[in-house]
């Protein structure tokens, strides 16, 4: 029985991570779990689940339910999650949006707890610190992303000297059929509508301005350990290859699958093993997969994240500030789509470069960088 | 320093073998080698290579060759295949055409040494026996076929039992765009000029008539143990994906690359490591990748192969033995190309079938079913 707890329980990988444990209930049991503000939902988790430890948001909720539900540990806050964070457990599911996940992902590997990282502002904003940490407490690091998961498997049984490219597929997200001139005039509600994935609002705004495999680029580079240049996109808009890794010999590996979180989700879960789920891909049913070189003068976020590596120390972090004050700003109705890429150049061009930043200096900026006002100087 | 030997150096597979050793000298050594009797081409790679042991088809070759190259030890006819096949050497490639590869495999095994198989007819036609032999002998058969040889990568790091299914992919050969009714008219010269792939007569025809992908269908059953109903197959006209993996979770993984034989032998000679290649795939150049459901009514060669593989004994010989003759035949001349389909199946109509055959009764079966008349009574 292996436990697992979850930072972000109520999301949408969070949701989809409770359908997996649901469906293996002989193999999986919950451990501590955080939660922001849905308390319904979280009262169906503790009936369902009985999970050792939970935190909440709000310290209102947390009194409440520590009286409604005595057998239950309870704790709350920043430091809520740092408590399900470090609780003794198998894996740590960090669910959580944004770079709020951090800290907890730090402190969990400081305990030694294996991560399931679906938490990718993580390793944006402090990429080259996790990934030392994780080497440091000999901790391993599984990617939930449908694309990192799939280079994760591609690179089963493989060396990684012997990677030559890997190839981060993009459904091309929203509005991948439209022309610069046309996304002057998309609405927030278009944005929203994903072609083939369903996942939380940040995310799918993420597809729709590229941004997402921007920062998809920035965490398989530290995950994997590669070179900028060994870190191809590649649009296919049936998001059917999850993505591919190409080696030395030309042999190139591929994942493939339907549009479903929940794979990515359980083979963190099961790795290295792989466990019955169900909803396969019918092949017979495809009879198309289309493929089209990425435009970086068409989807300028992933070039700013193309970017924002080469330039490294701070510039992730910031641009990844940057993209979440200003996603944050456009699901609040307040700019329209193409000010969000505005707002992340002129933040990534205001900022002066820190370089081999340490935790503190990369929090600083992150925080600076989300503010409506930035004044670095 | 790696030494290969082949069986069947002139080949197509032969080759393009020869490219990989002359691109690798640094690592792959050329150990033994048969020929047939293209001695000019031999002569080419006696100068270049200087094998330590050679095998001819003819004895008048053997003799001039012998006073030729007095360095060099010669052997000739069906004992210098076997004189081949059990030199000591580190990987021997099976890359004879037709059943006359069944015996020198066994042979080899039985010194140890490790194969790269490019006679599918060893297994079609006595897959138990190679697989068993190969296990008590501790040897590996490593797949030089593009379609195994995707599958066996695919298995890198991961749990047969945790398969679900294969799923062998056909470009369909030439005439996949046929119907039955146009294929009464279909010439010989028609039938050798395969879309994709630059390979032998033999299994070019083959792969018009589409019994190519039923011998790789009961090669697969043999190579990876599995049970019949487990092995799909899949048209795809490009090629690109050379066959896919579906696991119990499904996740499907796939083997991708350019249509280039030597990437699967170069896989084969450098297993388990990969090393550099020429000529990538760039996936930038590909807009679409199509696939079909297979049909077993427009493909009546691979229905007879799965029904073969589900008869089992002498059946898949017998299918196999009826096919090189048929082929025979039509390469000659002699017959129509739907002719082919009529002889397999009134030869395996005709046949008694034997249930756990020993090798003896497979050779007599497999020499009988070659023969222009065939009397089992």
């Amino acid at each position: 029985m292996k436990i697992i707890s979850i930072l972000g329980v109520s999301g949408s990988i969070g949701t989809q991570a409770i359908d997996v444990l649901r469906n293996h209930k002989d193999k999986f049991q919950l451990g501590a779990i955080s939660v922001g503000r849905n308390i319904n939902y979280l009262e169906e988790i503790l009936e369902e689940f009985n999970p050792p430890l939970v935190s909440v948001m709000e310290e209102s909720d947390y009194l409440n339910l520590k009286q409604k539900y005595p057998e239950i540990e309870f704790t709350y806050g920043d430091e809520g999650l740092i408590d399900v964070a470090t609780y003794k457990t198998d894996l740590l599911l960090t669910a959580v949006m944004g770079s709020v996940g951090l800290i907890p992902t730090i402190k969990a590997i400081e305990s030694g707890t294996d991560i399931a990282l679906a938490n990718k502002e993580t390793l944006v904003a402090a990429g080259s610190i996790v990934m030392q940490k994780a080497k440091e407490y000999n901790v391993k690091i599984i990617p939930v992303d449908s694309e990192h998961s799939a280079i994760y498997q591609c690179l089963n049984g493989e060396n990684l000297n012997e990677v030559k490219n890997i190839i981060i597929t993009a459904s091309g997200g929203s509005f991948r059929d439209l022309t610069r001139e046309e996304l002057k005039s998309v609405t927030l509600k278009d944005a929203l509508n994903h072609p083939n994935w369903s996942m939380g609002q940040k995310i799918t705004i993420d597809s729709a301005t590229m941004m997402n495999k921007g920062l998809e680029v920035i965490e398989a580079k530290h995950l994997f350990d590669l070179e900028t240049t060994q870190i191809k996109t590649l649009l296919h808009r049936e998001s059917i290859i999850h993505s591919m890794v190409e080696f030395v010999d030309n042999s190139m590996m591929a994942q493939i699958g339907n549009s479903d979180m929940r794979t990515a989700i359980q083979y963190a879960f099961s790795y290295p093993e792989r466990i019955y789920k169900d909803n396969p891909l019918d092949f017979n049913t495809i009879s198309t997969l289309n493929f089209k070189p990425m435009d970086l003068e068409r989807f300028k976020m992933l070039k700013f994240a193309y970017d924002a590596l080469e330039i490294g120390g701070t510039m992730p972090a910031v641009m990844n500030a940057a993209n979440e004050f200003a996603v944050a700003e456009f699901l609040n109705g307040k700019i329209e789509f193409l000010e969000i890429e505005d707002i992340v150049e002129s933040r990534m061009n205001q900022h002066q470069v820190v370089q081999n930043p340490d935790l503190e200096t990369i929090l600083y900026y992150d925080a600076l960088y989300k503010r409506v006002e930035v004044n670095e100087w």
